[in-house]
């Protein structure tokens, strides 16, 4: 491979030579050689963009930076975000916890590639400085952190909400499809009162809609930009309004309410947003399990299962056994809720080491969040795709299934009392027949009786 | 120990003389000798409590009870939570998943206990009965979420955010106290740029006040009361408008904004509202753990640490080293949030293993729910009042570190160059001598310039 | 209350009359007011005296501690061990993260109460002093982890390996009598080729045969004792061989296998063997999560669920529903295992907070441990007695779903091919028929043919 | 793209025209859109590769595969092996939990690529049948489970324990060369009696020493292979003497000493081997975050730190602030650590809900297990390379707070007595001054005296 000599303080560093980064992402390149995962995830590179562009922008307003610069500097920004400098951008997430090298990468790229721009050759001093311009007004120690935000919060908003949302709505549909449908409950997983499938899938839905709820509480801390900050917290070399006004730009640029922080010092020294914010996730995740869980109990089968409902048939079974369609979407799910339970853990470990003005463990918060988000919005579109609009009851066995239960006991307590309701249920239970024949056997109620009281769509209640 | 018999549909059981319980609780108690915790919470029965005598109040209301048992029951349950039967739940945590057996513990005793009230001998036959009265209109699996709740929602709002809140203040006038002195900033536990004691104070407060929010914004979740939905969900056996009138009743008792829930199969199959409330403790925790902290390390020394900031002497030192005075506050705090972040995991995972129409996880849910909330509470209240509200500026040492600071160099940048005031702070650090030495006899500024010039006072922002 | 006058080097102190603990103790009980937990669990206060005996009887051998005074205080010790101080050690578990106030209960206790067996009065100077006679050649640093050990050891061996193996024992027996029991298998919880009950069964006892034998690798590091490396490790003040000769009294008076800790400093900053053991323990909840959870699905029912099993009905069902009877025994181990998985959460973190020569999160490991050890133990016992030993198969359901299946049509590929077969299949999957009564319609076999090939009994393979 | 048409028992799909793989791969590869991920971890794949080769060379030794067919697979495995086609598995994780799709994928590719090396063109049928060659003897069921003991056994013994031992090696040689620094100890973060620098770093290299040990202990559970239980545990469909065969191939051919598993139900159904390995690198990531924390703080500074040590510049410090060096390779690594204890919080959870005969939760165990162990590998030579072994002591600073440490008057109780020493002690506290100046001054020892009795060498003990 060829390469270029770049400098910085420590001296010469060889850099690829059709890159644009320079001397300290090459630095970090060779330093970190971590991990299977491949580099920081391209929302926060994207975020970085954005707050490059408005600091840029903001500093030429407040006069320390000069238009032309902040246009170069915005121009690449651009650049970055229309995705044609993906492959400058090759460092890992177990760097340094700050994320300053990151940051410098950024710098370095948008330096040099403003540079070629402008019509000169890479390697070349470039017009526009890494640190003294497009570093302006900044810190690593607050611009990873802006990233964390500006990437988690649109993630959130733009790929998580909707995404629960339409599952939370195919659900709500299937629970309205169903409420007329009686079936046997279940508690401990025996056998209980009837309720109508409709309400179960109720249930579902409520989970998900109390879950988006507890995510959108969190949004108001995590639009808090850090930015403005600097080194640590005090907001040092920054001209005066910039905090309020770069966070109006992202803003601005990213279509979301960002706003500048109230304590810088918790926004540099703590991730308790992100903390907060991914506790919902985690509560999503704990809900989806639940739901996909049962749902896959309800369709198992076909013959030896609860059968209760059928759901899609995306791929041929087993090569050994014809007819076997397992629940793979659920399983899918399931696993993604396995892992951001254990992001969750990762996160709240990570959140609690912060020391004085900085938290160091922002990249590995910031590739936990934003793979949980990621997952779980995936996977509710896949599961919704390709499974939920696709579930329907298996009528029969729901009838078959009610009509043999021995709970529907429950409604001779009122006509007969609760001592001889159960002497026919345990009778019935012993003999393994139904209700209706022991109840007849034992003259407690005439066949006719039977029918007129014993009927499970009247023990659904007024709840559905 | 004497005896008495009790009857159950199951046969005999010999039941302590002296106790109200009855067969079902003394089952549970003989079939159940599991953990060294001691019994269910006492917060949950008293929760209890509550209930029954609502749902008595309702019952009575709405027609099916009569108003004579409904005071009875109402009678006895104020006794519970007069804490004058306090030995009569000796159930444990490790029993029935749906906590039938508690729900059971409580209606036997409130049976017994009002057949003695009444002037019955204990052992007869009582006239309030257990199920048909005590529990009417009501299952295990709608009351036990309900006291859940009760608990959860109580122990929130009376005990862990007044603590927190309480945490908050002080630190916050710590902060306000101390916004004058400027010390050593630090980020990745070096040496960074100088900012005041009282910034690096309103950060602990924010994170807390930020805490705050996040807790509060869990209420209204854990405000929905499933009672009302007996069984299965459905409300069966229950009096039309039951399940809000037992709500309004129990929203008067404590005092507390109850509602009834709006999807009772979420509220018995799943238990996402502890999910999530829990999930902002374990936040606090986290934020709990950086300022114990950090503070600890600020305090370290009192010759070979940092030693920045004093803290209360409560305890003799080492038996061997005088005048060792160690940060026991933090270490019970830290070793409190240990415990919450552990109980999360609990939680989550409990969370989800419901199954179609009960999570029968739910002792331990409250069990780790109630013992993070009071730990919390405790532990700030105990770190407030034994070491936050006594800490204390060490001024000479703050000065000092200041002082020899090589950082404070930034502050030449804009006079002579970054590279000017690299090579004063470079050489300084390798002769270990101070920066003003080195400027002057570098020849880039004289003693005058740089007293002018270098002010750890002006560096610290207006951000404080 | 009546109190005393006690003294330290920080002034006065009253303490309750009648109870022998000192000054320290009564700081620590007034400073730490935190939790609901009651205090430090009593197999740590036990293993403190083991272990102060042990002191005791080495500095006696060793000639740096009187005979007599050595007697006494292995007097007290032998009183602890009965039992008959138990109400003398009230200090709660979120105190100082190095247990030291605990180590000073215990030095107190042992200095007064000596002093009254050697007839005198409570209050006086006893000639047995805390820190010079009871404490000597100790620090808090190295007694609580060598405390820590051996409780843990002890409960390990003593307490959670036999309940273990007992339960695995009946699996074993289970799997045994159930070795010709053919039954479908399940894999996505859908139908698959059947196995046996007994196949099925030894998986469970297989997986606690491997968790036993983790836990048993986890017993040398958990053998090592700090005991001899006081305040920092380097075993400051104490008489060569000091270390060795206590780690060998120990041993001879718990009976367990002790040794002195081949680096001490690693046996007071860090915590690891506690972490190695709780992670053996989390395993095995993992397992018994997996087995509880079968079982109570195997078990479901009766009409609507898997019915496969029949398991003790200990309780009276549901209040309403008679005949119910719910898998309690399971939910108990459940929700047990959910907590040592939060435990070991808990466990994990605290191990990675030592700092330089001392972790500080003893208390709080130790609490977890025991906690998680014991309920193991417990559930294990209460699962086996009240459950798993009285598991019978449900002949007829098992062989109902066995001839129903359709999975057994794998039987015929070699006679008819692949293709055929799943003819056979699908054809009585969509008729809701039987594989024979397709089979023949569709001419591919005759019925004596598929009475011939199709047996589930040649199915089940030799590796039952 | 150019796409061809395949078929399965499904119907038609269409598949990438250079792309080897089939209708199975392509049906997973559109219904599981989900994760940021990428694809299964090439690791897993290569196990396929080792154990479709041993499959085929076992069924042609048991005549049940023609030679030629073998031939052919072993030929195409060794192509994946060599790395020649990875970039036909293009599976993600969140799949069907049993790796299904994933077996197909390599059952697919070897089936069609052995067709195009005898000289077929790519989508016509090839004489090897993905499912009756490829895939003979076999099921997803056992493949999957034994491609991730294969995966995870290698890794663990070719990657993890060479990287901790140098490690370890490295922190002993540092052990070694500081054995004659006192320095200061630190207990609570507070100064204590003195230790060598030597015996800190014994306590790191002890820790590792104990991690490998428990990590070795692993390796018997992760040896076995579910390989020979196909479906669900009993064999069904395999030859006499298979899986002892078939594991003794795949030991010969990976070089690791595999056996078959002694109970197949367990092999499926649980996966409490992958859960005991990641315990025991979760309790190394318990160690190694306790490491890289303690030579960061020991390395802080440089000025308002403590010191003690220096560690590698290896990336210029901050961009404001010149000197600057930060601990950036121990971050990295801590935040590895942290990733590691969520990462078996995944791991245990998916090992909880095994279901009747399979664990499908097999993808994000392998996938998490895998990240795991190359993050702490390749972070513990990252760490070593370019931090550990760089690690100098800091001696001025180390004498300096050794000099003026409070603690060492310790040494002057057994002249002076406990009472006396304290006096001094508190005094130079309170004065600022030293414990020789005070102790002359109060005129309880000459200076000669002091010089001879306070000698921080003498205090560091025997156990260095």
């Amino acid at each position: 491979m060829d390469y270029r000599i770049e400098h910085d303080t420590m001296g010469e560093v060889k850099v690829p030579a059709n890159k644009y980064w320079g001397a300290q992402t090459e630095r970090s390149r060779n330093n970190f050689k971590i991990g299977p995962e491949g580099s920081m995830p391209h929302e926060i590179i994207e975020a970085f963009a954005y707050l490059k562009k408005a600091a840029a922008l903001t500093n030429a307003d407040l006069g320390v930076l000069p238009k032309e610069k902040s246009d170069m500097i915005g121009k690449v920004a651009d650049e970055i975000l229309a995705g044609k400098l993906n492959d400058q951008f090759p460092l890992v997430i177990w760097q340094t916890g700050s994320g300053t090298q990151s940051n410098m990468n950024v710098n370095e790229v948008i330096s040099n590639r403003a540079h070629v721009l402008n019509g000169g050759a890479l390697g070349e001093k470039s017009e526009i400085h890494p640190n003294d311009d497009v570093n302006k007004s900044q810190s690593s120690n607050d611009t990873y952190p802006t990233a964390m935000h500006i990437a988690a919060y649109a993630k959130v908003v733009d790929v998580v909400i909707p995404a629960v949302e339409k599952l939370k709505v195919t659900l709500k549909e299937k629970s309205e499809a169903f409420k007329d449908i009686v079936k046997i409950g279940r508690t401990h997983l025996m056998d209980a009162t009837p309720l109508t499938l409709g309400q179960e899938f109720s249930g579902y839905a409520a989970q998900l809609e109390f879950g988006l709820r507890a995510l959108k509480n969190t949004l108001p801390h995590l639009s808090e930009l850090a930015l403005g900050g600097t080194a640590v917290g005090t907001g040092l070399n920054t001209p005066k309004g910039y905090d309020v006004k770069v966070a109006e730009y992202i803003s601005k640029l990213t279509g979301h309410p960002f706003i500048t922080a109230e304590n810088k010092f918790e926004a540099l020294a703590a991730h308790d947003a992100i903390v907060e914010s991914h506790g919902a996730l985690k509560q999503l995740a704990v809900s989806l399990f639940k739901i996909a869980q049962d749902i896959r109990m309800l369709a198992s089968g076909p013959r030896s299962g609860i059968g209760e409902i059928h759901i899609p048939e995306n791929e041929p079974g087993s090569s050994i056994m014809p007819g076997k369609v397992n629940p793979t979407q659920n399983e899918a799910l399931t696993m993604v809720c396995a892992q951001v339970l254990g992001n969750d853990t990762t996160i709240s470990f990570a959140g609690t080491q912060g020391n004085y003005e900085l938290n160091v463990f922002k990249p590995v918060m910031a590739y936990n969040f934003l793979q949980s988000a990621q997952l779980i919005a995936d996977a509710c579109i896949s599961f919704n795709d390709h499974c939920a609009v696709g579930i329907e009851p298996n009528l029969p066995r729901i009838k078959e299934l009610v009509d043999k239960s021995l709970m529907l006991v429950t409604a001779l307590n009122t006509h007969i009392g609760y001592e001889n309701a159960a002497k026919i249920a345990k009778t019935a239970h012993k003999n393994g027949t139904t209700l209706k024949v022991e109840a007849v056997n034992l003259g407690l109620v005439t066949p006719e009786q039977f029918d007129a009281w014993v009927k499970p769509e009247d023990m659904v209640g007024s709840l559905k």
